[in-house]
């Protein structure tokens, strides 16, 4: 099964190559490189992650595309790419538990103000913070994919009252879940902590802006933990600063790195972790991918195939 | 069924109170009063933390004594209990949750270095830190009862290889178990974190001290969220300031509210909180009191009775 490998990184590369040698040997795999000009005609498959526009000129025989990352908002803004060419992104990847994890340490730490045990070190002071217990605070997840499902479930095993928004309608149990424009309104409205976890698509971008933003209750806060283009910084700003929202946790901003001016630095109801909330584990990301390619090479159907129409 | 609540906290007594008559009126409930000298027969049944030494002597027919809480270590050093009433403990009691969300915080803080992004913010520093991958971190967890093996099965769900401890043999999906004296040894010598959650007992009194703490992994943290008795102090400080111990996790202490002019306050490996990890949901609780009480006075079995020789 020969692929072909490339990445805006070649340490990205490298280190997935030397994964698949390691415990993946029947991916009989190689790195693009740009300045050889030989064409491999039998080279189908691709594992990229922002790759050289160059790559899909060498190999315009491409038709399975693997992304590895669980967002192909990047990919799909690739010029390029053979329109009948399958995308396919990685479904989970190892990152869900990761992106739990981090859902759980922020929120938790709000919740249940544990930042405050630092600050009463300093005067020796042994007292408990005010704790807000789970079942007075509704979570609302946007984005009920493969991903923001286990949010929502994870959060409902910990008594959180959970309740999600996707674009089609969904049943997952202990989540009460909304869909469509027609009930992003009320799902806002009740949402006390907004995670989002929806992919950047020409309906999602700019989505948590003055107006929506404004639905959530008063005092609200938002996690964004899907891309940094779904949120109108500004008008984020504004509504921090009026008390509407009293926190923001951002793992994605528009800008990455975020410029060293931007306001989101030294906000204090801002925090802000680098992209960090969901990293890929390249073990279980290339194991999947693998069978996946296997069973696209036998006919078999496969999950995760990107609606390139949809932009998701 | 006629309750005395009894409490070294009347506020603790009040809110039972208000509980009880808005969701268990079925519970025939009045606060003890040491003040007051009739000794009202038909009651055997009491609901108390850490009651007053004189609840036994005007109620010497108690039967049936509810512990508001997991741990029975106060309940059992209280002198004047009749030797044959059954005491009960809380099993879980809305406080299990929480204390997974805890433990997920702080060692997700710990494994992921999420501290790090606060302070690279002065700099406007927008690079990822060291993130250990979750397969690479054994977690123990001693004691795996009610809520030890909630925490246990809570992190193996995050991909955390865990192992726990018991004394008397267990089986749990997804969590290697060890128990007993003989098979302590091994177990330390493979927990990267320890997580604390054994009862306090005559047995497991200082049980994290010196020898077993020098058998955890060069590096391992320690997180107590047992008791405070558990851990020889001395000894771990020893142990964190020779760096065989990287970091503590602290929810417990001997002596709490920890003295202003003990060395925990300002020791730089040492994260403190004043046992706030699982605090009881009083509703939940008295609702699993109210079921059991019943279920007792139509003598039918129930669970959670302490093992009164064992101590827990
Ligand atoms: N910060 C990080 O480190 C990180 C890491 C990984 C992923 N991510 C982000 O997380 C996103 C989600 O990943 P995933 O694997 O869960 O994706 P997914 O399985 O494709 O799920 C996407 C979800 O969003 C919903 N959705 C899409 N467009 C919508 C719209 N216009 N209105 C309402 N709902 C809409 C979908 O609804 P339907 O169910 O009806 O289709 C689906 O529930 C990725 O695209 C990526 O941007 C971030
Ligand atoms: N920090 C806080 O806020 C907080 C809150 C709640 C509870 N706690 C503490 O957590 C403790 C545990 O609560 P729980 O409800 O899980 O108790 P539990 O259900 O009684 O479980 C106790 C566990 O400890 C094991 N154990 C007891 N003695 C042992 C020994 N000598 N050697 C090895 N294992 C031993 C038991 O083994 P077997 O299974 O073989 O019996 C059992 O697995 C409480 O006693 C309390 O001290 C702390």
């Amino acid at each position: 099964m020969p692929v072909v490998l490339a990445s805006e990184s070649s340490a990205a590369t490298q280190k997935w190559l030397k994964l698949i040698q390691q415990h993946f040997p029947e991916l009989d795999a190689h790195i693009f490189d740009s300045a050889d000009n030989e064409k491999p005609k039998e080279v189908r498959a691709a594992i990229v992650w922002k790759p050289q526009s160059e790559l899909f000129e060498r190999y315009p025989q491409l038709n399975l595309i693997f992304n590895m990352g669980a967002g192909v908002d990047a990919i799909l803004r690739q010029s390029g790419i053979p329109p009948t060419a399958r995308i396919i992104r990685l479904e989970d990847g190892g990152l869900a538990n990761p992106m739990i994890e981090y859902v759980v340490h922020y929120l938790s730490g709000i919740t249940r103000n544990f930042a405050v045990y630092e600050q009463n070190r300093a005067q020796r002071l042994w007292q408990s913070a005010e704790q807000t217990p789970v079942d007075r605070l509704t979570v609302g997840v946007m984005g009920l994919g493969v991903i923001g499902a286990r949010i929502a479930q994870a959060l409902s095993a910990l008594d959180y009252p959970v309740q999600g928004w996707s674009r089609s309608p969904k049943e997952l149990p202990g989540v009460t879940c909304f869909h469509g424009e027609s009930q992003f309104a009320d799902f806002l409205g009740s949402s006390q902590i907004l995670i989002n976890v929806l992919p950047l698509t020409d309906e999602t971008r700019d989505i948590l802006n003055r107006d929506s933003l404004q639905r959530l209750p008063q005092g609200a806060v938002l996690m964004n933990i899907g891309r940094g283009e779904h949120v109108v910084e500004s008008d984020l700003i504004e509504l921090l600063d009026s008390g509407h929202l009293s926190r923001a946790v951002l793992d994605v901003t528009r800008q990455e790195p975020l410029p060293v001016d931007h306001a989101f630095w030294s906000h204090p109801a801002i925090t802000l972790t680098p992209h960090i909330s969901g990293p890929t584990n390249h073990y279980v990301a290339l194991g999947q991918i693998r069978d996946k390619l296997q069973d696209a090479l036998q006919g078999k159907p496969i999950t995760g195939e990107v609606k390139r129409d949809a932009g998701y």
